[in-house]
């Protein structure tokens, strides 16, 4: 399934797809794909998991923890840190790479989700959103162009256009939330100056499949260099989310990375990557950890519980990581009741490695053309 | 200044020198020593640091960020274990140093200090202490045979006799604490039971260097593998804590390693090196992380500082730690305004690595006899 230079060649000229960027599509198992997405902080494995540094740190792991967990992306968001240290200052330090110390392929969101979360406190009008800070209150607006100036100041490699994210049953309001999401990632396209970042389009419309199949169409025209699948994973059913992205996923153009925007779940990355998607990312791994959860390949565990008072084996015997390599269940039980901060840092460590281990299994068993299998197991043995 | 081995010979058939343990005097410049600790995990470098793991975790760092950091010997503390998780669990999984994956040297203190501190709630009596625990105000007792039976549990190498820490102006309290503390120390000689950990015996005697003298005589009679210094660091002035290590330093045997308990600020370390001491613990490091605070060589730093807002500096410029490797100040006070956990591994990691840098380079100026000039110049240059 090598793609064919010719055709990068080509889309190199238009400008959303800078030269720092191309994707390859390395294998192919009925929806499910292998490849790598070029970056300018190198190449980016998928499928690919994206651990998630909110405030620009993985909450209570390293950089250098991530890069022997073999983390490929990381996850900013722009409300955040817009907010504080504020983009100016992460500019001012050589951009979000130096000021995290994280020299691989990063990703920031449009800081439009995080915004619209904010319900009570926003007013949206065609031109933007004007909102409130959820630390002192402040008023501040965003724009696409806005977000877009934010975003080239923190200097992620991938950046996302400023999106409306609508509840995913309003009929009405994912119409009119479509075609404003279309509106602002034109201008998103046109706000857009520097060329070492890869600007993704979001694709919305609820759980509306002719939505859905009318904001790709619009995007694609655009020729965007990678695509985000956006209102998903927002209150939907797991049925309801396969079917979109079973919608979706013919759709979009085979040589541009998919991007499945909030999803985490071990068993929706393997549904996802089963209908064609590249990239995930989600808090979930280190969020799960500061409540003492520890994912598995088969379910979760609660370290809390008292069952695990004596327990001297690790979380997950298999598990390679470097919490299960070394510490029991007991130990990590008493961290927590302790309120030892390494409790946090063993569980994420864990938690990342789970997500992180399970998205290389697949890229190789897609390869090995046994994805489809490989599956099919995965989710039988998911308590 | 190596020792002679026909003296340890001797030593060893001596009930409280076991096998495992012997300290060989490497260099001496004055009263500086450099000398190494054999034990059964290993040798222990000295002049050594010993970060503090309270309740077997070094706060907010993780064992392979110490073994990176090159911790030698880890502290914990028999009155937090014995409360949560128990040491019978800590026997039942392995001991300490497999509970929490820390493969070299430990010390456990005899959990006098932390009982002598719960004022109000505690009764002394000539046998024991009955207190109550902070954790769910549950009475309980300690005596020195309890308190070896503890540390026998959590298996470290390095066990304290059980000792009273009296306030060091006390004429009259220093008097009786130092009679209790001996006899209390005969007890816990004879409590123990284990070959492979080595007890040592703690004098005490506050301010006062007759007190000081007569525990020391006493002490040194019941030939224990190392001593240590108590009563120091808890409220005294710096002049009179060096004056009593003066007054310790010359009656104390050669051929075994002195501890000065609880002490680790930068000047107190080289200022106890001075005076002859081989080994220190302090949980200084890593509580300064906590409260944003960093150690330098001249003196701290509050990261907190708007000042640091747009610095793009590491702490310490000459500094080789992964924090100031990789981050600036800048970074390190956007983490500690947005609360990220990371912060206080980063600081911790800074301020070990410099208390530990800080022993290895006294340990060099030792063998090269050039200690008194580097601790002149050490010490005129703090702020």
């Amino acid at each position: 399934m090598n793609s064919n230079p010719d055709i990068f060649q080509a889309t190199l000229s238009l400008p959303n797809f800078p030269d720092n960027f191309h994707f390859e599509l390395e294998a192919l198992q009925n929806r499910a794909r292998a490849g790598i997405f070029y970056t300018p902080h190198g190449p980016l494995l998928t499928p690919a998991f994206a651990p998630v540094g909110t405030q620009a740190s993985v909450k209570s792991v390293s950089p250098d923890q991530l890069e022997q967990l073999g983390a490929g992306l990381i996850l900013s968001n722009t409300y955040h840190l817009y907010l504080r240290p504020g983009d100016e200052l992460v500019a001012e330090m050589g951009g979000l790479h130096h000021f995290m110390n994280w020299p691989h392929p990063m990703l920031t969101d449009s800081g439009g989700y995080q915004v619209f979360s904010l319900a009570g406190t926003r007013k949206i009008d065609e031109d933007g959103v004007t909102f409130k800070s959820h630390i002192d209150g402040a008023a501040h607006r965003f724009t696409p162009e806005k977000s877009i100036n934010i975003q080239e100041n923190l200097g992620a490699d991938i950046i996302m256009a400023f999106d409306e994210c609508a509840p995913p049953y309003d009929r009405l309001y994912n119409e009119r939330a479509v075609l404003r999401t279309h509106s602002w990632a034109v201008r998103c396209a046109g706000a857009k100056t520097r060329s070492d970042q890869a600007l993704f389009g979001i694709v919305q419309g609820g759980i509306f499949p002719d939505l859905r199949q009318q904001s790709v169409e619009f995007l694609t025209q655009l020729d965007f260099p990678g695509y985000a699948i956006g209102g998903l994973s927002v209150g939907e059913t797991k049925p309801e989310m396969h079917a979109i992205l079973e919608v979706v996923d013919p759709l979009l153009p085979e040589n541009k990375p998919r991007y499945l925007m909030g999803v985490g779940a071990p068993e929706d990355l393997v549904n996802g990557v089963l209908r064609g998607v590249d990239i995930f990312d989600c808090v979930l791994p280190t969020r799960l950890a500061r409540h003492n959860a520890a994912l598995t390949r088969t379910g979760r565990l609660n370290l809390v519980n008292a069952g695990y008072a004596h327990d001297p084996d690790p979380i997950d015997a298999e598990c390679t990581c470097y919490t299960c390599q070394n510490f029991s269940r007991a130990y990590l039980r008493h961290l927590i009741n302790a309120k030892e901060m390494l409790a946090a840092t063993l569980l994420s460590i864990h938690n990342l490695h789970t997500l992180l281990q399970l998205m290389r299994e697949i890229r190789l068993a897609i390869f090995e053309h046994r994805f489809d299998r490989y599956a099919q197991e995965f989710l039988g043995n998911r308590r």
